[in-house]
């Protein structure tokens, strides 16, 4: 199976199989030849859990029970995300590489085994099918220190080249609904490995945040024949007071009703379904705005912020008109010794009580020195 | 405004005013007599925060920046729930105390000034209401150590009947929607006081779980003509495998679809709208389910589980029929020294990922010995 594609930007894209049957995918930018096999035994490949259907809230939890016993933060001569230079033999086969993804070796959710389809909720008695989806890991350096606000724009634009090319692959898979590239970052979020990654989920249903989203997003789009998305990001400008950064194509604000102590949108000003759909050359103008936004997250407290970091897209099929593409960046950090927690208030009733506005929030991280 | 009140089961209520002007309120069994004086200086009364309309998913966020700078862990000696014993004057004038209610320093949630009431939803037009509401602290015991599972049954009782008496009263005061009696325990939860307590919030809007589990659970009654719950709980008894504990009057087990490694729903064989409706005898059937399960989990792994305890009842005016009272337990701790934590797929997609199947929690529980 070993291919090469060439991508936009003189991307050149290797996939190769890994011992167990599962793909890896280099991206490189500029030509390298990648053919580096793995060379560990034949492990059983995972497998698959169950979606269970939550009557009280009519939603579906993914039952995965076979990771329990996953990896936890393990030593950094242990890090399977660092390239294979000697004998330890880690998830990455090439003793270099700019940015890998690699099917995650204990998925929450997996391909599904033969016929399948997503029973329609139904009370009790909704029936259990199988936790499809597909889970990956998006490797973003070779290098097992540092983290993606300190990595170079060129890696910035080739970590988003990777992250369109996987969303357009993956959303033509069979039984995709939506795909979610994010990334947590720091033990305080229950990070597992230290070295800089990502991960992209993709989902056979509709998360119950998508759905609620593209509820709302319909209904502004039938009320008013506007795109919900759009109308924030001018209210953001006309307010100005939360915005964090801007350029010609994207802005950085902390929403009006932030949830977290520090919460960042970025939207791009023209408005597109998902990452597919950006032009080029607004692109090109992310990573300087990625770069700075990260940067002044560390900057805030000058230690660096726990975060966790999400791409929401439109559904696969649905809804694309309505529902927009934004990244989504939160850390619960609220001061140097605070974090926030979500209380019962959160965590049961979904009522969140935010202790620091958002404006306030908005001038610290414009404040930062970078 | 020194007065007593007779409530159910020989208890006693006394309300004293604090010198701030906020209202304490003594729970006792027995005729105890309720007098001293609260002496510390009078304090400028809390501020009230807003409530700002998260247009990208039509909820309401409480924005409350004067509890930043509250009071977290202080040393014992400093405890505000402790009973008033020596100069350090505490939270509560008497130098004993069963159980006291208290309005909160630093309330999220404070009570409306003047003419007030709730915007309707209007995408990013949407008016910013203050954030009307009530919050209680519930001191279960004058005893700075130990817990809620400790006390013995009739201070469970006297909590239950405290809880139902604070339901009864806080739902009638102008612009309240719905209350919600909870708990968090541990510093793992973010837990700010030791000493074993409870808060109620009372909301002024419904929450965003409430909405949901309503809607739902009205689909539910229309389509079936049966109470969600009802069906919920014949299903469990039926199943039996994720029962915890259960007595004639109370089923404790864990949800089909649970989300926490650890979560236990508590509900009543016959279904009440909320802790109001519950018969004396359900309730005289309560407390030794209660600390069966708080027990129960402090017993899985030999420690003190960290846990959000939470009734979820009816609004006050709506739904009555359709949505019915139940606690709801939940655990972050999957294993004695490993801890859930919300990643990406949960906290920004609100898709969970369950670690722990339910029928292995629920045997987890039964095994441990009491």
């Amino acid at each position: 199976m070993n291919h090469s594609i060439a991508l936009e930007n003189d991307v050149t894209r290797t996939d190769l199989e890994m011992a167990d049957g599962r793909t890896i995918r280099y991206y490189d930018q500029g030509a390298t030849a990648r053919s580096a096999v793995d060379k560990r035994e034949a492990e059983v490949p995972a497998g698959i859990g169950e979606l269970r259907h939550d009557a009280l809230l009519d939603e579906w939890v993914a039952v995965a029970s076979h990771r329990q016993h996953r990896i936890f933060l393990p030593p950094k001569e242990l890090c399977p995300l660092c390239p294979t230079k000697s004998d330890l033999l880690t998830e990455i086969p090439d003793s270099t590489y700019q940015v890998a993804v690699f099917d995650n070796r204990s998925p929450s959710l997996n391909t599904a085994k033969g016929g399948w389809s997503l029973p329609e909720f139904d009370g009790v008695q909704t029936p259990v099918p199988d936790a499809v989806g597909k889970c990956e890991v998006v490797a973003y350096t070779d290098s097992h220190e540092g983290s993606l606000g300190e990595l170079d724009l060129a890696r910035h634009l080739l970590i988003l080249t990777a992250l369109r090319d996987r969303t357009s692959e993956i959303s033509k898979l069979p039984n995709i609904v939506q795909v979610f590239p994010f990334e947590n970052r720091g033990e305080e979020v229950g990070v597992t490995l230290d070295h800089p990654h990502g991960q992209i989920y993709a989902y056979s249903y509709l998360t119950p945040r998508t759905r609620q989203m593209l509820g709302v997003a319909s209904n502004h789009l039938k009320k008013t024949g506007r795109v919900l998305l759009d109308d924030i990001v001018l209210r953001e400008i006309k307010d100005e007071i939360r915005i964090v950064t801007a350029n010609e194509h994207w802005l950085a604000f902390v929403p009006f009703a932030s949830r977290f102590p520090f919460e960042i949108h970025v939207a791009p000003k023209q408005s597109v379904a998902d990452l597919t759909e950006l032009s080029l050359a607004q692109c090109a103008a992310y990573p300087e705005i990625a770069k700075e936004v990260l940067l002044r997250l560390d900057g805030v407290f000058g230690m660096k912020m726990a975060y966790m970091a999400g791409w929401h897209q439109a559904p696969v099929s649905i809804g694309r008109d309505a529902l927009r593409l934004h990244w989504q960046i939160t850390s619960v950090r609220r001061a140097p010794g605070k974090l926030k927690y979500f209380s019962g208030s959160e965590s049961m009733m979904g009522a969140f009580i935010q202790d620091v506005p958002p404006e306030q929030a908005a001038l610290q991280l414009r404040e930062v020195k970078l």
